[in-house]
Parts: C-alpha cells; structure tokens; sequence
C-alpha cells in the first residue's frame, strides 16, 4: 500500500500530524502498537490530572470550612477513581479515533517497523511513503540501582491502575511526575516520602517557588529527603527499604511501596530505527533542524524522541511544523515559549528563562514579583493559600521568563509565553481588558 | 488645599486613576463617601465571587461522588459565608488604601460636592484642582411597579448580607446579577424563581449559551418566567406576591423573599455635578471623547457614570485612558473587546459582538462552534458537564466575537479579547505553545 506519509507512534505528536496531514489531503498511514493518544492519554497527562481532580474534590470536601460549608464526613472510593479515570481516558481515545476517521487517515494497530525511509513493514502487509514522521515517544527510565531486581516496584503506570491504598509510598525522583503523585496520594492520606537527589525538587523549576511548593507539601504530611542519592533496595515483611546518603550520611526509610520516577528516555529501539542511520547530536539526541527534519531527506523526528523537551505540547507543535514542512509551508520551530505545569495543589506553571539560567549565563535581568493576592478573585477563592507570580526581564524590559504558582497558574501560563514568546514587554497587557474579577489580571498589575 | 488632580467616587475607575497618577507624580485627592474599592469591591464584584464560591465548595461536597468521593452529608454556615466575605472585602480595601498611600494620594472620606471645574468642597474644606475624574459610579434600579412600596424587597446589597435563608425567593430581573443570585441561593436550597420581561434570560448574552444556562439551572430546580411582564406587587402573611403577565395571561407567584435587580443608572445628582454643565448625548448620558473627555476642558468622566458599559473592568481601563490623557500621552479607548463574564456555575464568558447584533446589523459571518470535551482537561474536570465556545468570523476569517459557556470561561475570555481587539484570525493561537492539558488549548483547535 502507498501513502504519501506515514507515521509511527500514535501519541500527541502522531495524532495531530495525522489529523493535519490529513485535512490537508495527504494519504496518511498511522502505525501504534498500543492505545491511541501515546503515554499521555493512556497513562500520563491526561490519567494523572483525572485522578488529581478527585483529590481535589477530596482535598475540597475535607477543607470546606475554610469557606463556611461543614462536611463532617468524607471519604474516596479509589476503585472506582480508577474507574473514572478509564472511561475519561477511553472518552478521549475516541475522539481521536473519529478525528482520524473525518480525515480518512489509515490506522493500523500493529508493530512497525522500518525498513528504509519509503517502507515500513506491519505484521505482514508493507507499507510505501514518500515521507515519515516518527515520533516513538519515551519510556520510564529505571535506574540500575543495587537491588532494584529484587523488590517490587511502581512505575507511573502501575500507580495509575493501583487500586489498593498503601499506607505508605517512597517516590524516588521528585521531579515533575513524583510531585503529581506525591500530591494525589498524600491527599488520599497515603504516608509519602519523596527521595530527590537534587538539593531542592522539581529540577529546572524556579527554585523560590518549587520550594514553595515543597513547604506547603511539608505542612500537608508529605516527607522529603533531599540531596539524597538512593544506593540501594531492598524488601522485607516490613516493606520496601530505601536506602539512601545524603549530608548527614547513610540511612534508610521503609515503605510500602515504591514508585520510580527519575526521568524518562526516548523509545528508540524495536522498530528499525537504526536503519535510518540518522545523524545524533553531541548529546547522542537524533539531529533536527528547525522544521523537525532529520539527517535523511523526507525523515522528520518528532515528540519525545528527539529529546528535546519530552512535553506532549511541545510534540504537538513540533508535528504541525513537520507537516507544515511536507506541505510546503515551512515554519520554524519556537522552544522560547514552552510552558511547563506541575499540576499539583497549588499548580505550578512556567515558561522561558529561569533565574537560575540567567545566572548561569551571565544574563542581566530584573526580578518582578506580586503575590497572587493582588487578585480579588484569588483571594476570593484561596482562603489561607498564597501564590506569586514572577516575571524576569531584562534591561529593555523585555519578558524572558514567567513562574506562577497559584491556581489556575495551568490556564494563566500561556499569557506568559505569549510575551516570551513575541519579546513583549510588561506592559503589553495593559491595553487588553481583563475582566474582573479574575486571576489573570494580574497580569495587568505587573 | 491644591491639587493637580481631584477624584470624585473611589471605586474602579476613582482608585485606578489614583494609583495611576499619584505613581506619575501628580497630587492627587480621592474622594469618597463610603468605602474605598466602590459598589465592586464592597457590595458588587468580589462579595458576589466570595458567596458563590462557598456555594460551589457546597455544591463540590453535594455532587462529589461523580469523581468517586462520597460526602454523606454537607452543610453550610451563611452567617460565617457571609463574615467570611466581609472578611475578603475588608482585606481588599486595605489592599487599596495601601496602594494609594504609596502613591502619596489623599484620600478624603466625605461626600464632595462640585462647585465649578476646578473646586471641590468636602466638609468645611475647599480644594482646588486642575483636573478633573468624575466616576460616582451607578445605583440600583427600582421600578415603579404598583405596590412596591407595600413589600420588603432587597436589593442586591441586602443580599450579600442577609443571613438567614428563606425558603424561596423571587429574583425580578433575569440580567447578570439576578442570575448570580439565582445560582448562590439555589445552591443552598433555595426555591428560586427568576422573573424576566424578554423572552430568554441574559439579555446581551448570546441567545444559545443564555438557554443553554437556564436549561442546566432548571435542572438544578429553579424556575424560570419569561417573557413575564411584573404588574404589581403585594405582601401578606403568606409571603410576598408577584402578579405578572406572560403569554398565558395573568398570574402571580408567592415567595418568602423578593429581589429586585431590573439594573443600574449612573449616579449624578446629590454632589453638585449640574454646575459643569456638562454636553450630554442623545441618550442623555454625559458625552465623553475616546479620551474619557467631557465638553468641559479638564474634566473627565470615567466608569458606570458615563454609561458606556457598567463594568468594572471598562471603568479601570477608562481610568487609565483619562490619567494618560491628563499626563499629555494620550492612548484612545477601545470598547471593542470587553468581556463580560456571568459567574454561574459554568461561568459564561463573552467578548466582542453576538450572533444576534451581528443579524440585526446585517453583517454577514460564519460560526465555529466547538464542545470544550475537545478539551481532556475539560473532560476529566467537568463530570455531566457540558460546554461549548463559538467563535464568530467574518468573510475574512477575522474573529468577531467569542462566546463560552463552561469553566473556567472568565479565565479565558481575555485570550478571546486579544483576538477581537486586535482583528486575528482563527490561526492566531495556532503558533503558541498551550500547555498540555488545559481547557485553554482548546483556542488551538478553533
């Protein structure tokens, strides 16, 4: 069979290369081996924020009395949080299928491989495109730590499904996906312990603020144990054993179970890959240029794979402007406006440059920080809670990076990027009306 | 006492130009009879927000078992929803107070009277002044209904304070406020009926979203006349009496509790505001240039005053127009884009122009219509729940007006607002990163 473009992975990347291939015109060939959606319909973005909403509403009931409302009695059913979780998830799927379906892209639920960039092989039909987007996606990395064999551990998937209540959860890695689940299960009344090697979580966030965030989690019940590098497992009748150095020396936490989070690593092997011989860069990351191409004509990497930003948004751009490219409208990637969220309770958003960045380069800029209650609304809406929003500029002013954390900081961010993004000024946003009250207008205020 | 700028009213439009001029370095005096932050912060906007949230944490704890969270029971405490919004208020006033004070503004809590352009008397006090902001704000409408003044009636302001529930209450106007009221005291068990003359609630809103609205608050028990004209009004031990015509004829409905929120009218009498003179349009509001301008040199009029639009946001940015315009950096006004928000639950959101003007101007457009379940996180955050964003276009593909109805529509109408100001086209959000997931993204897939 031909097409004029084929796609392996059916995540973020994938699905909207398809969806926009294919209103464009073009024949369109989809290979996923699993689900539809990739990592971060099925068991990630999406699951996670399912299950972080019935906390919420679980966090809502049991602290009602900050605003006047009394509930003597609150409980959860995990269960069928679970279950929720999958019939949102199995909604969204297909949606995905019948947008496919609206632009007659071909999807094929199978194992591809490539054999050269103009077939890829499925099962035991062969398929022939004049152009490929891969976009394979990332998987968990579990580190080879001494032990690891021998105890049972979580990944993000298995916290997912877990329908069983521990009384106690070690997360190794409290980056972005260990603080999502160290707030979703603390909120449950799960004992958590978060084991983070680094001096302070949320790696690559504003360290004000993810230590913000680690003192309201602190005040919550959670534990952390930070600049601790775990150097082994272990697993009695008692639990999991942590055993980890940090400052004070060695010692060791027990829980009941472990989850793994310390990163994730672009799925690069099982599917042919290799017979691109795509040219890698220094950091052993796949080569692409600004419109996603790689080294080989017609090839484009996008996603997770090429190791970029590993971030669903960031895929999805990616895949328009890799389609774009086939059709003969390039435009060029921007990673100066990636937002990042830590959807945790109060979220944390970001976008552009961090302090630490600019320090670490020698940029000059200029700190500009309101607390979130410089907002009616806010204040209205998070009795005993506060937030701040940061903006750095630089000596014209210009905004080079934005940190929020207070809610909706998930749904205010993108304003942030826009004026990452266009090299706006603070006082770009002053000539819009925002209406009051709300949060977002503090954007008005800085 | 001189001045180089005297205020007339301290709420949006009066602590906006305050601020604004005092950080510019001009003297400015700000009077204001009640309390500072005006009818929006004191008795409007945030007392509103305040109460409905308490209502919506109850409604989260009522309705949590759709997210698999059970709360057998939840109850509420009005006195302490209610000094708990005194509380919200009075922070914010402080807020403001500060604000100015670091702007070197003298406040004057008095009631002002306007003897000539530059002269304002307070007390037994004169000040003199070059300039002029005017923005006493708007007062409850009362019509003169027969019997009116027979019945104990509220208006909004004794319903922000009340503090003991009735049983039913008949809400006479169906606009913004009425519907506001109509969510708060049906989510405490209220019996609420709305009375309004047209033929849909919302009048102003889009026609669709508006029924939608009423449908979903039908379900949740209130009731609704429309196309109900008030005849007159009687109380008796039963409770009070509203006998209406609609097209069935005469009728009347019975309720313990009766409020009246037909509309606003600009304040202009009681504080010497005749001897300007001021030039008046033909609907007999004052005439104010796109520089908030009146026909008397020097003197501005800014907020519900002058009629335009009666919202918050309108006046502060009308504020700021005038406090540039006095400093000799004149921007023009643009009421374009302002949004108008309903905070029901969902919210409904809008910016720019309706269906409905757009048919009765003659304007030909086109309409993209989307559910927000387009939106995972719309999807795992509103269980039952749906919503909808139309985007109006013209033959140019260029967004006329945006219209949401579903959360958190007020947090993202402004993204709307920016593409109505500034004549977009349904591509703009297309080249910024939205974080993935969000409800917001959904400005992506327009």
């Amino acid at each position: 069979m031909k097409f004029q473009l084929a796609i392996i992975g059916g995540g973020p990347a994938g699905y909207t290369a398809a969806e926009a291939a294919g209103k464009a015109g073009l024949s369109v060939v989809l290979f996923e081996k699993n689900s539809l959606g990739g990592v971060c319909l099925n068991e990630g973005c999406i699951p996670t924020k399912t299950l972080l909403y019935s906390a919420k509403v679980y966090d809502y009931a049991r602290h009602a009395s900050k605003y006047a409302v009394s509930v003597p009695d609150a409980s959860f059913d995990l269960p069928k949080i679970i279950s929720r979780k999958a019939k949102v998830v199995r909604k969204l799927v297909l949606g995905i299928k019948a947008k496919l379906a609206a632009q007659q892209v071909t999807v094929v639920n199978g194992e591809a491989y490539i054999v050269d960039k103009n077939t890829v092989r499925c099962a035991d039909e062969t398929y022939e495109c004049e152009h490929l987007i891969i976009c394979t996606g990332s998987q968990t990395v579990i580190p080879p730590i001494q032990g690891i064999d021998q105890v049972s551990y979580w990944t993000h998937r298995d916290a997912l499904d877990n329908k069983e209540l521990p009384r106690s959860l070690a997360i190794v890695g409290g980056g972005v996906i260990g603080m999502e689940f160290a707030s979703f299960f603390s909120s449950l009344g799960v004992q958590v312990t978060v084991i983070e090697m680094m001096n302070e979580i949320l790696n690559g966030i504003d360290r004000e603020l993810a230590a913000s965030l680690r003192t309201e989690y602190s005040k919550k019940g959670v534990k952390f144990l930070l600049g601790a590098k775990v150097t082994s497992l272990s697993q009695d009748d008692e639990g999991i054993h942590v055993h980890y150095e940090n400052a004070d020396g060695a010692n060791s936490i027990c829980a009941d179970k472990l989850l793994m989070s310390v990163g994730r690593r672009p799925v690069t092997e099982g599917f042919g890959f290799e017979n691109l011989n795509l040219e890698l860069t220094e950091r052993r990351h796949i080569r692409v240029d600004a419109h996603l191409r790689t080294s080989v004509p017609g090839v484009y990497v996008c996603g997770d794979l090429n190791g970029v930003s590993l971030l669903a948004h960031t895929a999805v751009r990616e895949a328009e402007i890799a389609v774009k490219d086939i059709l003969g409208e390039p435009e060029e990637m921007s990673y100066r406006a990636i937002p990042g969220v830590v959807y945790t309770n109060p979220e944390i958003a970001s976008v552009g440059q961090t302090e630490e960045v600019l320090q670490a380069n020698g940029t000059s800029y200029r700190t500009v920080k309101l607390p979130m209650a410089y907002s009616g609304r806010f204040v209205a809406e998070n009795e005993g809670s506060n937030g701040v929003i940061k903006v750095l500029v630089d000596d014209k002013d210009t905004v080079l990076g934005v940190h929020i954390l207070g809610n909706p900081a998930s749904e205010l961010i993108v304003l942030g990027g826009m004026m990452v993004e266009e090299h706006r000024n603070l006082e770009y946003f002053k000539r819009f009306v925002f209406p009051h009250p709300t949060v977002g207008e503090i954007f008005r205020e800085l």
